[in-house]
């Protein structure tokens, strides 16, 4: 009994996680949004974010109804009818995060006018804990319903794997949405028109400023989101295949304490007088991160849990630290490989490329070994389900990692607005140091999602291995001496190397279509070069939206039939592989993509800061070559890449019942 | 008694081989070598070769030594002594094509002033040619007296291992060597004094010339040479474990119809009047193709093996040409690929680079699918020995294809020297010619020599298990849900991804240094930049050999004591996993390179023709850069990486034993 209602705490802390990010939208929203022109500035980007979204879910609609409709005729009602209910939690964290986003920018940039950082800080930070408390209080709150009304941890997979083809198409979507804003802006304002960069008469300059938005916030969101739900699905189906009953419930509880751990920490996080907003946010993690310890200690000793899924748990916990300090060091502008890349500029942009490319391939090391040392520790100490459990835990503080993550754009937001509003050097100073402090934090958000996504994937990996195991009662070995295995390996190394390759000239080609409207608008509209004529904003963020989705589409049909198409045709031996395969690419080439662009993102901005002849010098205009091939890697291609895993193995496990009937069926 | 005796075949052909080689060797020799000035050249670049090659063997010498040493005191004599032999046998091919080389490319543009296309082209590809044979026929014979002499294929292993670590050290530090002299000529040269390319003027234009020798010739001959003996060898150690006893010596058979092959391909390559040297060449391997599927065929029928070997034969032939023509579709100038590449040089570098990396990965999907479903069907037509005969049979037309490969730097050079010498504007486009055929001919060998290495490591990785098997009785089975699998994968994973950015790094770590020695030969040396000045030669030779092995050694050491530690830390199946880790980012990251590169270098080439803006436009200068960015991804690290693989696959294989016993001891 104790045992059925210890879990209780998920719900409950959901509640409240979800009641608290509710009242601190209510505070942000009571702030003061500034002067006419703020106000006016901030609502074009609202509502080209509004009109992003909104073209976006309209698509997704379609898509969502279409899969909910083959998921109930192939599998079952209950599958569809969850995945419909995965992706509306989805859709309703993007759309929070985006909300919150474009109300918390320009009050940010107001209270720094008006009280300097102690005044702005709080702003931009809560902003961000809005997003995270509202995704894992969603999250968790829907996972509790779904099991509480079924009591079958795999129903859940329909949620979850709504959760992730939504994520797929945010992350992936915005990225190529952002990118293609940024360049196109960029190429015919900056170098046809020589017109400034966030000048409002550029037809694009909402769009991009949209994309910052659509990309960093929603997205980043989004993205945790669909790593959460499924690492605590496939550590509840591990251990609900267990013998022992409590060890399908220990994965909610502990992330009902993380969420109470997040609270905490969040609340840690504030910044006095002449303080430190790095600081902040680190103070803030390391108390949750603390404090996730310490309860799920106290819980374990409580109910009486194995010490062992403790220790698998911490395992986990620290991996995802170790894998973030490592990205933290190799992207951070104060450390040997951006300065090495920084110099290495004065021999020129391929120079470089080849030592910004070069760094981010040796940042993959530690990241590899962390995630494989992590596992392995885990698998050690508690089998698949310690591997399970060490996810659930690196995740389990995604609240206040989530917060410190959205706090980013916020504040980069803020200091577009205190620019483009002309508020005057000292309020753009502060704005800069609340953004700086969030280049941080995103470089250790990046590395965490993708080693949290790994280890998912990994979970994942062994959920599908136990489902085949519940329908044949065989436990398949995905032995890479067993050809099949090994060709579904190479095939899906594949997936991931395709996947972000597309997306990279999907930007490109996007970005053509956007330039023709660009031109167009200032051919046609009378007085838009001399400032009198309006710019119709509107075409562009359409542009964008439309032609992101139309690269995207296909492209993700490709990867879920390509799935399928090897579990049908090569079996399920082949399937595990191809899954271990887009594992192994998959992370890899995220890991690479966002070192490597956070790395040359920052040697630029280390020559820009006045070093081997500051701006406009040879070595700066090589970095800024370095800068722009980063774009793509670490906006477009990289972050949607641990999704794409998460969604070919959902996707693998979903149909593994199918699979098995169908080959059966036909003699295979 | 006839299946004794049958492979007999493979000695006699390769004695048939060598003396064919020495025969076409004295052929070129006798040929003119032109006026004082080409000879004065030639001596040089001769010159310099030869003081790369004295400088590199000379430092092998003691690490040879040392390698014996541990080898025969932690394994055995025998092994020590085959591992010797193996180095001298790939010692003397490095050799023999760099002699080849000096010889024959100053013969052919003198062939080419006197009697055009058709006296130029034979001597050039003989000159190809006497590699090609000198290589298999080493080769072949190398491994018949090991087996003639011990009748043990495991013994081979040795020689197998000296011929790969020479070969890794003749490829990567050839690699390094080359852009070293390459930038730094570059640099110091057109940059800062703007003399033009290949001045004699410059110190460092001959290093440079040796570069393209090192790199092409010697590098490229050495490369096959250590996947032909791996292959044998694998596939012999797979069969000789086998209950049905012909199986162990069919690849030393086989082998040996595939020098026969090759020397009637070989000889079928002429050109007459009017003829195009591209189709000659593709003749030739047609014909060597044609013949090696005949020769096969009638053995097969007339020994009475088992159809199926002949299939799984026919199965690796097959993928490595499908893989070599992808890679041919994927980096030549009249394709799509590196069309769009050279049209995206008008949106700037980053665009370039973007297109031509996108590309480059997206040209791995059919050579992984390639080598996967060749290993698949090959292991379904005859098990692991199936795996082993593929790549022997993709392997056994390799006289052919070095033939065509060492060609192209033949052509190349002697087309400098022609510039050089100024034999005038008629030879030249001759010699062009020449050079243009041997570019496509290059980027075909370069997919087959990664599929062919593909394969070999797979059959590496059986013949490991074999080791392992025969060593505890047990099969053991590389799962990958066994944890410590995992973490071998992980940590394999990572060994060719640190290897190609140390590489790369090391290049520009190299450049510096010799770009110091340049600008103080011209600093000290009065009258070096009127003309009448001798610049020192040697001394950037010098500084590029030892900077080259100065990068490696530490490299090649960190690679050697992670596979040891790997085995001997976390046993025997971390190792197969780790093996398996090297083979998925090895293979992935050589093709991508490879292919990327090649892409780069073609799309510089197409604007150069005259398109958008041609030389000296905007879009050639952005096309430069990512030709830059390319040269050490294809010349540098890519073709590093399978030696690379090779090498760790062979290191395990043949530490295995002492792994196993020592853990037992130690009670693991």
């Amino acid at each position: 009994m104790a045992a059925f209602d210890s879990w209780m705490i998920a719900p409950i802390s959901s509640v409240i996680s979800i009641a608290l990010g509710l009242f601190l939208f209510q505070y942000i929203t009571g702030k003061d949004s500034g002067t006419d022109r703020m106000k006016q500035i901030a609502g074009w980007i609202q509502e080209g974010s509004r009109s992003f979204l909104k073209t976006e879910y309209m698509y997704l609609g379609v898509f969502v109804a279409v899969m909910a409709i083959a998921l109930s005729l192939f599998l079952s009602v209950k599958i569809g009818m969850t995945y419909i209910f995965g992706t509306i939690f989805s859709a309703l964290a993007g759309v929070i995060g985006m909300e919150i986003a474009v109300r918390a920018n320009v009050r940010t940039a107001n209270a720094a006018k008006r009280g300097g950082l102690v005044e702005a800080f709080p702003i931009a930070f809560r902003g961000g804990a809005v997003m995270g408390l509202m995704v894992v209080g969603l999250d968790l709150f829907g996972i509790s319903i779904i099991y509480w009304m079924t009591g079958d941890p795999e129903v859940i997979l329909g949620m979850s794997i709504g959760a992730s083809t939504l994520t797929l198409f945010m992350k992936a979507g915005g990225g190529i949405y952002t990118k293609t804003a940024d360049i196109s802006a960029d190429l015919v304002g900056k170098v046809e028109l020589s017109i400034p960069e966030d000048d409002p008469r550029n037809p694009a300059v909402i769009a991009d400023n949209v994309g910052d938005n659509v990309g960093d916030c929603a997205g980043s969101g989004a993205d945790l989101f669909d790593s959460y739900v499924a690492a605590i699905m496939a550590a509840m189906i591990l251990g609900g295949s267990s013998q022992i009953g409590y060890l399908e419930t220990i994965p909610l509880i502990f992330a009902g304490l993380g969420i109470i751990s997040s609270i905490i920490g969040i609340s840690m996080v504030r910044v006095g007088k002449g303080g430190d907003p790095g600081k902040a946010l680190n103070l803030g993690t390391y108390a949750t991160t603390f404090m996730f310890g310490l309860l799920t200690y106290i819980a374990t000793w409580y109910f009486g849990y194995d010490i062992e899924i403790w220790y698998a748990n911490i395992a986990g916990l620290l991996s995802g630290i170790v894998i973030g300090m490592t990205s933290d060091y190799y992207t951070s502008i104060n450390r040997s490989p951006a300065l090495k890349t920084a110099e290495s500029s004065q021999t020129g942009a391929a120079v470089n490329i080849l030592t910004g490319f070069s760094y981010g391939l040796i940042s993959c090391f530690p990241a590899l070994l962390g995630i494989g040392i992590g596992s392995a520790i885990a698998y050690t100490l508690y089998g698949v389900y310690g591997v399970g459990i060490a996810a659930v835990g690196m995740l389990a503080i995604a609240g206040t990692i989530i917060a410190g993550d959205a706090y980013g754009p916020i504040g980069d937001n803020a200091k577009g607005i205190a620019e483009m509003s002309e508020l005057g050097e000292e309020v753009v100073d502060i704005t800069d140091e609340i953004d700086a402090a969030g280049n941080t934090t995103k470089a250790i958000t990046k590395g965490f999602a993708i080693g949290a996504a790994g280890l998912t994937a990994l979970a994942l990996l062994a959920s599908y291995q136990e489902i085949v195991k519940n329908l044949t009662g065989q436990t398949i070995s995905f032995n890479l001496m067993n050809p099949l295995v090994m060709l579904g390996v190479f095939i899906g190394m594949s997936i991931p190397v395709i996947f972000s390759a597309m997306t990279i000239l999907g930007v490109s080609k996007n970005a053509h279509r956007m330039i023709e409207e660009i031109r167009r608008q200032f051919r046609e509209i009378p007085g838009l070069m001399e400032g009198t004529g309006k710019p119709d904003y509107a075409a562009c963020v359409n542009i964008a939206t439309k032609g992101a989705l139309r690269e995207l589409l296909p492209l993700i049909i490709f990867t879920i039939s390509t799935t399928l198409i090897v579990g049908f045709v090569a079996g399920i031996h082949a399937l595990g592989g191809y899954l271990s395969g887009a594992i192994f690419s998959g992370f890899f080439l995220a890991i690479l993509m966002a070192n490597a662009g956070g790395l040359w993102d920052n040697a630029k901005k280390y020559v820009e800061s006045g070093y081997f002849g500051g701006k406009g010098s040879d070595a700066h205009k090589a970095a800024v070559i370095g800068d722009t091939v980063g774009d793509p890697f670490k906006d477009t291609a990289g972050p949607s890449l641990n999704t794409l895993v998460t969604v070919i193995s959902q996707i693998a496990s979903l149909f593994a019942p199918l699979i098995i009937i169908i080959r059966a069926r036909i003699g295979l």
